[in-house]
Parts: structure tokens; sequence; C-alpha cells
């Protein structure tokens, strides 16, 4: 594996990582921009943006789109997040010049009125979906109470009214800002040439205006709050909880990774013996999520309404053991081999090297070999988890909680 | 990458392909066996079976067998289908040794009868679930309308009442026959010792006795029948339609693939352009499914009942045009380039080799490279598809639908 880098005059970052060994070859386009870059007028409009792009350009339709990627064989998506929105294709190495060369003309999208107006309808229906989606629906609403005015509490799809109320030329502006080129990444892994593809991009991409950007990044230390939430066509309680955790710069992200393990992977984990394993819960897990110099553990749990008072209070237990007597080295064994083996299995095909050589980029302005994280995690003692309990308390935090409006336990 | 095989005295087949670039290491325990193999009695008892190897051997109980894959940090699962039942983990190589010793301790299970009865309440829960779906319920009744009594028309779940009538002699019985050391085979990928995994197997099963097997693999030409069933809460209409297809013995396999590609990918096929891409259907794939000795072609569209007349015309349209005029050299092209790119993309992991170097064993007794299967896709012209499409006349299909009842569109 070797690292290469080009940084263009107008700050597009070009990276890659060439395995010779690899028989395809993937290409990402890394915008660093999500809902936290979003005013309350503008909400969703990174998402929506992410949508408009697949309608095309000037020379190319939505169907010429389709077509060209279908005629490459090429296994693509995109998604946007509160911080990034990330294009992706992987294909045979011989296709993967045309790939690079279709996601540069998509980058520099027409954004036609027609579309835009039609597009509309699209992210309605997804906004009206996820609202009925209640496991994603109560993560949402925790986030934002948890972050309350702070922009990492931005909805990534916004809401109805946001979206009726975007026009064309707000969603122009944000395009310009934010799709600057000192403002993206793109990233190669697999087998190819690396001084071809940088060519490429170089020609391709050379003369794309450079803009001014910006991101507030202040860390912010969280609400602890409780509300819960009644929904007339719900069976069950759905539970998120949220305390703070490190950042994506913090080099104790791989101790907080193994103490979310613990506490909630969903199977083998505290959560799991004492809410899952018992019945009292459906399922109970957490994870950590770090953010650009913020980071929360997120808990979501699913249990009956007749076990909800159950169910806080063994959680309660779980946090009060954790602060007081801390993980045991049998446990960090555990989720050790967990992490490692599933940072070793996502990082072997050109995909997943992809996701992790752009985000080490953007995050930390750095490369990071897939033994560099290893050996990381390898280093995490029972010490570096416990002092990471005792300063950031994860049995404190904001919990919200939707259930059936029914039912007999109202308390939060 | 070397592939390695040693046979035991008692038939089990040991094979491997190393790849001392890989980071992790996958282990499988085919075992050739499913539901083809039952008679209407014992019907479901492979999936049950499967199920039931979970819960342990004399010397550990259902918890310890959890906790042993956890402690590996072992990506691991099972399915059981018409002609197969697969065990695999994937594991860091460190693990590998004790991942597999864990398995062939499963492979000879306690069978206990208490777990037994109570798991028949899980598997009653997961037939209820599946009928609950009609993309599933609606190919399973096809299949079984196509194949009638052949035994490839039987359901892997079973019924309730097969279920309920189950002894747990007759799975012991089952499994006494069937999980007989000449019936399965032992598949390692990624990277690791061979000599090492090899003594350890030939240690470990080595004692395993060795039974007399069979199963009956005879062609079969299927039936062409149409039928239409309601259900009160459909609000969609689901069609299944089968036609005969190649075996997985038969070469033209790799042209079939690009046939049903061609026909029913599910973006940019003849299905798509003229269903979906039209709006006719929400959903419309087909499919070469290939088994031991038979094999088929699957359609999958659902629809509303008000285009149900319109999709089925399109359908025949559709074929009645690939039998006229058979496909395009550009229709090729793109589902060769599709095909190839899922082909690569799936065989760089472990995992996925895994997968095919133990299916390429027990259905051809054979070593295939990704190399070889990629100059196979490549090697296919327009001609082998036409005169495949001539011989197999996949216009000629067994239909079922199943649908709402308060449809106006009653005709099948």
């Amino acid at each position: 594996m070797e690292f290469e880098k080009r940084i263009l005059d107008n700050g597009l970052a070009v990276i890659s990582e060439v395995n010779g060994f690899a028989q395809s070859a993937a290409v990402g386009f890394f915008v660093k921009t999500g809902s936290r870059d979003e005013t309350k007028q503008i909400s969703g409009v990174s998402h929506f943006l992410e949508h408009m792009l697949f309608k095309g350009t000037e020379k190319l339709g939505p169907l010429e789109v389709n077509k060209a990627f279908d005629r490459l064989g090429a296994q693509f998506n995109a998604g946007t997040g509160e911080e990034n929105t990330v294009y992706h294709a992987a294909v045979l190495p011989e296709y993967l010049a045309d790939v690079t060369h279709l996601w540069t003309e998509l980058m520099r999208p027409a954004l036609r009125d027609g579309d835009f107006n039609m597009e509309k309808n699209v992210i309605k229906e997804e906004i009206a979906m996820y609202e009925d989606t209640p496991s994603f629906d109560v993560i949402d609403k925790c986030r934002s109470l948890y972050f309350e005015s702070h922009p990492c509490g931005n909805s990534v799809l916004g809401t109805r009214e946001s979206i009726d109320a975007l026009t064309p030329k707000q969603m122009h502006d944000y395009f310009t800002s934010r799709y600057s080129p000192n403002n993206m990444t793109v990233a190669f892994a697999g087998n190819f040439n690396w001084d071809k593809m940088a060519e490429l991009i170089a020609q391709l991409c050379g003369d794309w205006r450079r803009q001014n950007v910006f991101r507030e990044t202040a860390d912010y230390a969280g609400t602890i709050k409780a509300e819960r939430i009644q929904k007339k066509n719900l069976v069950r309680e759905h539970i998120c909880l949220i305390s703070p955790a490190v950042s994506m710069q913090d080099e104790r992200r791989f101790a907080a990774s193994l103490l979310a393990t613990i506490v909630g992977d969903n199977v083998g984990s505290r959560y799991f013996w004492a809410l899952v394993d018992k019945a009292l819960a459906e399922t109970a897990t957490m994870q950590r999520e770090s953010m650009d110099g913020t980071g929360a553990f997120y808990s979501y749990i699913r249990c009956s309404s007749e076990n909800l008072q159950k169910v806080l209070e063994t959680v309660k237990d779980i946090f009060e053991n954790l602060d007081g007597k801390g993980v045991t080295e049998a446990e960090l064994t555990t989720a050790r081999n967990k992490i490692l083996s599933a940072l070793v299995l996502k990082n072997e095909i050109p995909m997943g090297r992809l996701v992790s050589l752009g985000f080490n980029w953007i995050y930390l302005g750095e490369y990071r070999s897939t033994e560099q994280d290893i050996a990381d995690v390898k280093a995490v003692t029972v010490d570096d988890v416990n002092s990471l309990i005792r300063q950031f308390k994860p049995g404190r935090f904001t919990k919200f909680i939707l259930g059936p409006d029914s039912t007999k336990t109202n308390q939060t």
C-alpha cells in the first residue's frame, strides 16, 4: 500500500492508496458540508443538493446520468450527514477513469428549476418516511434536545416547511460556497495508476473556483434533559440516550469505541446481558459518534411500555456500576477482538479503504494505514477506558422517549 | 492465490485458497443438504436443524456458544436453502483455529429435547413472518406450482403442521444421515497456514462416521401454469414468473446470468425501461437460479391492481421481442460490465471467496479462480445468449400472483 497526495492550486485535495493486488478500484468525492453548516432558513439543503447532483449537468440529463453509471457496471452511491456529503463508486480498474470523469461532471450540476421543484416532493416523501420510522425519529429528536441551538443538532433532512420555503437561488448560493474545491477531497483506493488519475483530476477540476469556506467547530457540553412524546400508532417505547464523548480529532476515540462496545454492542455487552438476554428490551445498543470538534455516545433501546420503568432502572444500575467499578480486562479483550475484526474486514475492500482514507484526511489532515488503527486499538488499556468513564460520565445523559399514548407508564 | 485440498478417509473434503495479502481469514462448513432432500413428513427439518446447532453440544450450552463466538470477535452466520446448509465465520487470522474448533464442535450437536421443543416456536414465528412478507411468499408459492411434486419445489421453512408434527427422533435420524462427513466440505479462504488448518480438521473430524448419502437430481421441465390468490391485507399485486434455465453444472450458466441481467437487472434492463421507468411497476427483476441438475429463471414484479393488466401485456411483449429479435451487442456489453464488477467486488474479500470456493467444489468438484470466472463471462457472445433464448423460451413461464381481494382486475 502506498499513499500519494496532490493539492491543486485551487485547494482541491487528491489522495490515494494504491493496492496492486486489488481487482477493483474505488473513487470518492468528499464534500465537507452537511446539516451543521446550514441555517434554519435552508435546513435540509445539503441533502436536497445531493439528490440534485444526479439530475445532471447542462450537457447530461438525468436519464443519461443513469445510463452512464449503468454502462460502466458501477456500484455507486451517495450520502449526506451532519458534516459530510460523500459520493462514491467502485468499478473494475479499466473503468475508473470513466467513472471519475462522470463524477467530476456531476460535481458541477445544472440545478435546473424544473428538477428542483419536482425533487421537492421526493424529499418530502423521504421526510415523511423517516418520521414514520420511530427508531430514526427518536434519535433525531434526542439529538436536537441534546445539542439545543448548537448546529450539530440540525436535522439532515430538514422539515417540510424548510423544504417548501427553499428557493433555487438559496441552493445555488449554498452550492457555490460549499462545493468549493478547497472544501473537497477526491480519494482513490484499489488498483490504478496514481499519476494518471492525479493528472485526470488536475485537468478536469483545475479550473474550479476557490471560495472562502468556514465551519463553526466550537465544542459543546450538551444538555442533560428528559422528554417523552406520545404517538398514537406506536406499540413500543423507543428510547434514545445521548451523552458527551470525544471528537474525531481526539486520540481517545479508540478507547471511546471500546467503551461503547463493552456497554452496548448488539450481543455480549452489558446492555445485552442485562436487558436483551433478560427479555426486558428487544434491542439495546450504544455507539460512539465523533464529529468535528465534538462527539457523543448514542444509545437506542426498544421495549414494551410495561417494561419501561424496569429498563430505565437497569440502565441506571449499569452506569452506576460502570462509574464505580469500571470495566474489566476480560470485557476489554472481547471488545477489542470485535472492533479489530470489524475494522480489518471493512478495510479489506477498496470501498472500505476509501472511506477511511477520506475521513482521516478530512478530520486529521493525515494518512493512516489500517495497521496504525489496529495498533492504536490494541494499545488501549483498562485504565484508558476507566479514565474516560470518569471524565465523560456516560450515565449523565439527555433522554428522549417516543412511546404509545395509551401507556400507564408515563414518567420519563 | 494457491488452492489446496485434502480428502479425509471418512470422505470429508477440506479445501482452501490462501491469500497471503488478506488481513482476515474465513472458514465455512458446507453441508450438502436442504429442503429438496426432505420428505413431506419432515418438511423444514434442514432449517430447524441449522437453528439447533447453535443450542450447543453435550459440553457447551447455548450461552457458552454465544460467548465463545463473541470472545473471538467473529462475524458469523448460517443459512439453509433448497440444496445446502452453510455455516461460516470471518475472523482475524490469529483466531481462525479457535473459531474452526468451535464450529467442529457445533457440527456434532446435543439436539436436546428441551431445546427442540422451545425452538419449535421460534421456527413457527419465522414461518408466520415470511407468510406476511408477500415478496417472499409469492416466490415460495410459485416455486411449488412450477416444480409440482419435484423436490426442488419443497419449502425451506416447512409448514406449521410439519414443524408441529416433527419428532426429536426424526431430526436425529436426518442429522445422522445428512451431516455425514462424505456429504460435507470444509473451506478456508484468506490469510492462514494451510498445513496447520488441514491437520486441525483431520484431528477434530477424522473420527466422524461415514454414511451412505443420496440425492435425487433428475432434471425437470417445470409446469406452465397460472394462479392468483387474494389476500385481504395486501395493497399491491405481487407477481412471480418461473421458467426453465440451466443447472449449476451447465457451462452456459454465465450466458444465462447475462440474459437475466439484460432482461431484469434492477436498473437499466428491459424490465426497468418498460415497467419501472414508465411507472407501471414499482419493482421488476429477473434472476438466474441454478441448482443441482436443474435451474430456473425467476422474475418478481410488484405493481398496483390498476396496472396489473398492462404490466402482464408488457411482459408478454418483452419476451416476444426477445424471442424474435434476441439481445443486442450493446445490451450484452452493459450486462457484462455489471456482472464482472459484482463478481470482482464479491470475490475481493475472503468471505466472498469462501462461498465461491465451497459451491464450485460441491457442484463441480473443481477449483475455479476468480480469473477463470471473469474469462468465462467475457467469452459469452450475443449468439450464445440468443441460442439460450431459443432453447429455453423464458416467455413460457409459470405465473403466480398474490394480490388484494378488492381488485376489479381478477384475471391471472
